[in-house]
């Protein structure tokens, strides 16, 4: 019987009567509705959520994946689907990441791109320095086999003498090679650093709202997950410091450059508080710095890592700065917790493409990659300044915002009763993809904000996009 | 105290007194030895092991690992290391892969290569067709910039419809490209099927012989291995069945194709015994096909995967046919399987690098591999022929072996009283490294065997080194 309902939600999701992001009926209703025992439900939605259709809980309800993590038709001509004659472990942290992740690290999973993605965390990809990288990397690949065979789980040399380089000169960090290992983007730094720090049943600290991905894994490797609230200086020190009192946390989990989602810069007092009050607890900081280059106020502002490295896991990516697609991030740690995770990438994936490591470092040696970042962010603060200037003169009575020191996106309050859930759904409906404030809830509370992203596309397509909002 | 002693083994270890692979005394006569409590010296051998500095258990022993997985030196003129002020959880599954993999699977860390690795598993990187893949990757990243973005963590379509193309015509898999995932080499293919298929005290059966990479992700996933002895027809399957009687077993990990690290391929009578006692008892089989390609023997064997696809979760590898550094591998498992495992994958590294994928997807489309496949599988039989005849004319009283009817090694026993340890320790002082027997056994057991590869260099490098093994 649950059998038959699940497969005819599935049907319905399919052919869009249920469309993304929608609620399904509570388990009570559905019940009495069909006639059956509620708890036939119950089991129905739990088969959807194992099957990635939907996800939620029953207290805070169950909502319509945005799109199936892998489309389910067989190509014509092909054999059919055969079904697994064996369970598949896996905990609700798993089955909640087959919710496509609607956050900056993320885009839509279907084949269909939306033509705008303006969520936030994409650079604008048609200016990556692509000609040089090709033929960086066919110099690598030519000029050495070596590149080519089992090599350094912790990245070749010349690339973390890149990295620890460019750390250095520009964030302030006392690193060397040695104090760097580089990831496969930030996503992989998130996995290794909780692989590193959790032991099931310890507790993370998180801002509230935050970055979805990385609970995503650190529940996933046992953790249980403590909010605390952010305002506009950052996460509140003072919140954790009233928990760090009742309760025994293992790390917290930060973006404090531009905090995610809101995208602010945590302020200098609250950095020294919360650097002495995590040493007073042995509390690990896990900070993830994911685009540090696009800081537009002149005051530069260090990472955590940079005042005290004994306490922090740097996390940081090329994703913002190169792109997405290659794949590479670094994180630096004390050494004695960079050999953990050196031995535990060798279990996840043994080492990283040397290759494209060699040429990616050929580019920071060139300048290429610095070159790069002088003009994405002269374009990006431009595109700031133009998504600001609409919103101010055209949309003063749909919205209210703070203009962030940096970052690629702004986070935008909506005034009077304007749900963002409908803005991303209309805005859906035309190829726009915009993540409503409740995408970056750890609650999944709805929130009237939008988080909009300028940094990919020229100011004009940026315009067009958020005049079709219907704000 | 006890770190007074774990100073002193780390600087004989480093100065050379203790060598790689040699066995630290019982920690009852070092306490003797030195007048201390027993407890002192063990808590300094954990602190080693959690350094990596040396691998073991009491019961075993404890042994100096072949090289530190990560140099400890820092450059000259940088700052020094940092010691983290938080604890790092892990426990000895990921203390024991930081022991380097003396397998197949990986090489030496040091940065020092040795001359010639004969462990097996590294195909001649001289003839990889490196010019036409640097034409590729040019052509995927300048065509279309997508390639740059976030996107499929299955993997790019086009490699998917490659490799399920290539399955279908060459190993019967009833495959498309919806029944594929692409993966970061084998060793990731592993990772996601340990973690869709293990919870926390699953017991996973295992090849004693077999491959230790695998087998320390299935322990860091939460599984305890059970060993099932194989013969020189593949695993010993009527030895499953006596266990299955007796208990609860979740999974088996088999290299059927060229049992790892015995070569032996699995008879047609056993791979029909073994499907149907799986499908009997609900048990999933995990079948790594690490270098299919290089089967010499007339009549093809294709996969467990071909016979029953809804009961295996099968893993290839480009490591062997194309070369390790590009990190390419995949997974062929039921659909629903594989969406839980896509799901695993957002988790750890959200998705592959798609401009060397789309390109190893033109090398595919344009025979280039396969052409390179063939002319690979004539290079290394003659190979193999040539070492044959040097064992057989030469070193007839030292080593017999089997010729095996496919693979990149041979595994060779040592007649007499050879030692395989002794030999790969003097071979490792003339910079040739090759596997004995202990590194294999999941019991830990020397035995006197080597395992010698014979594909990544040429038949003159091969004789020399062979002769310089002093068998």
């Amino acid at each position: 019987m649950f059998v038959a309902i699940a497969d005819a939600l599935v049907a319905a999701i399919k052919a869009g009567r249920l469309s993304a992001g929608s609620r399904l009926p509570g388990t009570r209703s559905l019940a009495a509705t069909l006639g059956v025992h509620r708890n036939t439900v119950v089991a129905a939605y739990a088969e959807l959520t194992a099957q990635g259709w939907v996800y939620g809980s029953q207290a805070r309800g169950t909502f319509v994946t945005t799109a199936p993590i892998l489309a389910d038709a067989a190509p014509a001509g092909t054999t059919s689907a055969t079904r697994a004659r064996f369970r598949v472990a896996g905990d609700d942290a798993v089955r909640t990441a087959a919710r496509p992740l609607e956050t900056d690290g993320s885009t839509p999973q279907s084949r269909e791109h939306p033509a705008l993605i303006l969520s936030g965390g994409i650079p604008d990809l048609r200016h990556v320095p692509r000609a040089a990288l090709a033929r960086a990397y066919r110099r690598a690949l030519l000029s050495r086999k070596e590149v080519l065979d089992y090599g350094d789980a912790r990245g070749v040399l010349r690339l973390r003498e890149a990295l620890a380089a460019m750390l250095r000169a520009t964030r302030g960090m006392p690193c060397s090679s040695e104090d760097v290992i580089v990831t496969r983007g930030s996503q992989q730094g998130l996995a290794l650093a909780a692989r590193v720090l959790v032991r099931p049943g310890d507790t993370i600290a998180v801002e509230e709202l935050g970055y979805p991905p990385a609970w995503q894994i650190f529940r996933r490797e046992g953790a249980t997950l403590l909010p605390i609230p952010v305002d506009k200086s950052g996460v509140d020190v003072d919140a954790l410091a009233d928990t760090l009192k009742r309760r025994r946390v293992r790390a917290v989990y930060l973006t404090p450059h531009h905090q995610y989602p809101t995208l602010a810069t945590l302020s200098g007092p609250r950095r020294r508080q919360l650097l002495a009050l995590c040493q007073r607890h042995g509390v690990a900081i896990v900070e993830d710095d994911y685009d540090h280059e696009f800081h537009y106020a002149s005051r530069p502002v260090l990472p955590l890592a940079a005042a005290d490295p004994g306490q922090v896991i740097y996390i940081g990516t090329l994703s913002k700065i190169v792109a997405p697609g290659i794949r590479l991030g670094y994180i630096v740690a004390p050494r004695d917790v960079l050999r953990t995770m050196a031995a535990e990438r060798m279990l996840l994936d043994r080492q990283g493409d040397a290759a494209v490591e060699t040429a990616v470092a050929e580019l920071f040696e060139d300048g290429e990659i610095q070159r790069h970042a002088r003009r994405m962010r002269r374009l990006y603060v431009a595109r700031r300044d133009a998504l600001v200037r609409l919103l101010r003169t055209r949309f003063a009575e749909a919205v209210e915002f703070d203009v962030p020191d940096g970052g690629m996106s702004l986070w935008v309050q909506l005034r009077g009763r304007r749900s963002a859930e409908r803005i991303a759904a209309h805005a859906a409906r035309q190829g726009i993809w915009v993540g409503p404030g409740r995408y970056f809830s750890l609650a999944g509370h709805a929130l009237p904000y939008l988080r909009i992203g300028y940094a990919g596309w020229s100011e004009r397509a940026v315009a067009h996009a958020v005049k079709s909002l219907g704000l």
